[in-house]
Formats: structure tokens, sequence, C-alpha cells
């Protein structure tokens, strides 16, 4: 977590900060997942299926969404990983392949693959993540369309 | 479309750039869309229910996303819309409240209320949408959290 960055490329040390955040939400540490945003009053999630949160209640929420995830052996196994740095700003796309025993009363979605968007926030004392977006991707094929 | 955006403070330039892509978008004009784009690889977007998509291929189904709307007489009404800009990066945070009558089989997901993530890049022609993400909010109540 205090790891300098800047011994790393950018684009390394903001992959390893998507890697970190998803480990700890994994291990259930809501305080370690805590550490992780950014200090800042429009830290912002879309969480899968609920309106969009910004500031101390999506914080609020993520304690909830970490504590539900805990003891349930739920793992991320996040794909297609894009990474874009814009001066302070870095852009994840990305897809969670979600395999978990969450109870299907907390389901909202399928969780199985999740279109996501994570972004992160340079700072002092590392990338700091800034918002999370993720949505169910629907296990079916598009229409085709016309030639 | 080329106006400066100098002349307005950044978030209401964002909040205009913002507006501008949804009212292309209703009127089903490809082309006009298709100049808001940031000139760039890595434009992105997450549509609800499919993966991820970068760059060309993404521009392509932005194509027949526009032209599936084209004549249906949908609206997206924008609502709780948060602008935050860093640097040459802006975010926005909001709901799409769309009203459509795109046949059902075109609607992968219910289309009624979508969480929204839309990036803008600062270029000197004006803001220009680098990435969008829209996942449904699902239409229930989550479950009450024990006090």
């Amino acid at each position: 977590m205090s790891e300098r960055t800047d011994t790393l490329s950018d684009t390394d040390a903001v992959l390893a900060a998507n890697e970190a955040f998803y480990e700890a939400w994994e291990a259930g540490d809501k305080a370690l997942v805590r550490s992780m945003w950014l200090e800042s009053e429009d830290v912002a999630c879309v969480h899968p299926g609920i309106d969009p949160e910004i500031g101390a209640v999506m914080l609020s929420t993520f304690d909830e969404v970490v504590d539900q995830v805990k003891g349930t052996g739920t793992q991320f196994f996040v794909s297609e990983v894009e990474v874009s740095v814009v001066g302070d700003v870095a852009r994840v796309v990305c897809v969670e392949n979600c395999v978990t025993t969450l109870p299907a009363e907390l389901q909202l979605v399928d969780y199985s693959r999740l279109g996501t968007t994570n972004l992160f926030r340079r700072t002092p004392e590392g990338w700091r993540i800034w918002h999370h977006h993720a949505g169910p991707v629907v296990p079916v094929l598009r229409p085709e369309s016309g030639e």
C-alpha cells in the first residue's frame, strides 16, 4: 500500500493499484479498501443495479459491499485490462469475472461477468481509486446488424 | 460543436458537451456523434450488457447504437449530473432516464434508468468524449442492512 510508485512506470503502478483494490475487496478487508480511496468528496461508484453514489454515502455502501463478500470466497478474475494515463488521472477499462457464493437475494444482477471502468488519481502516496463503475455483461449474442 | 470553450467555465463547458452528446444521439445523427469523440485510439465504451469496447470497434458499435435509436423517438432525460474536472480530464457521473420505443429484442437490459460515467478530454476544439459507460439501475429496493 505504501510502496513508492515512482520506481515503476505509471502503467505498471496503476495496474498494481487496480490489482491491490480487488485483492483487498476479495479479502473482505474494509479498512484496507477504505485506505485505497482518494481522500476527496467526489469519490464515486456506479455499482451494478443501484444509482450512482458519491462521497460519504458511496464509502458507506462500499463498506457494506466488502462486508457482504467477506467469507464468501468471492474471487475477481480481472481480464482485458487497458490502462490510459492522462496527467494525474488514470483510466482502467477491464472485465471483472466474478466467482461468488454470495446469496442470490444480494445479487441484483448477473455477477459472472462485469464490464468495468476504474479511475485512479495520482497522489504523493501513489495512485488512489477515485471512481468505480461495474455493470453486467449479458450472456447473449447481440443481434447481427444487417450488412 | 465548434464553439470555443474558454469563454465558459470548465464545468459549464463539460455540461454543454454532455448535453450535446445526448442530443446528437437522440437525433440519430451518426456523423455528429462521431465528431464529438476524441480523436484517439483509446476511446472506449461499456454499453449495458456487452463487453467493453475500445477504438475503432467501439466507434463502429456506437454507429449501430445511434442507428438503432434513429426514428424511435428515444429520449434521454439526464439527471443527477455531477462534474469533476482534473487537468485535461473531466468526469461526468449522471443518470440516463431513457424513454424509448426501441424493439424489445434490441434491449439487452432495462433501459428505463441507467447509471452512467462519461469522461471528456480537453482539446483545442473543446471537450471531446473519451469514454462512455452506462448500466441499468434495477428497480428494486436494496436489502436493508442490519442496524
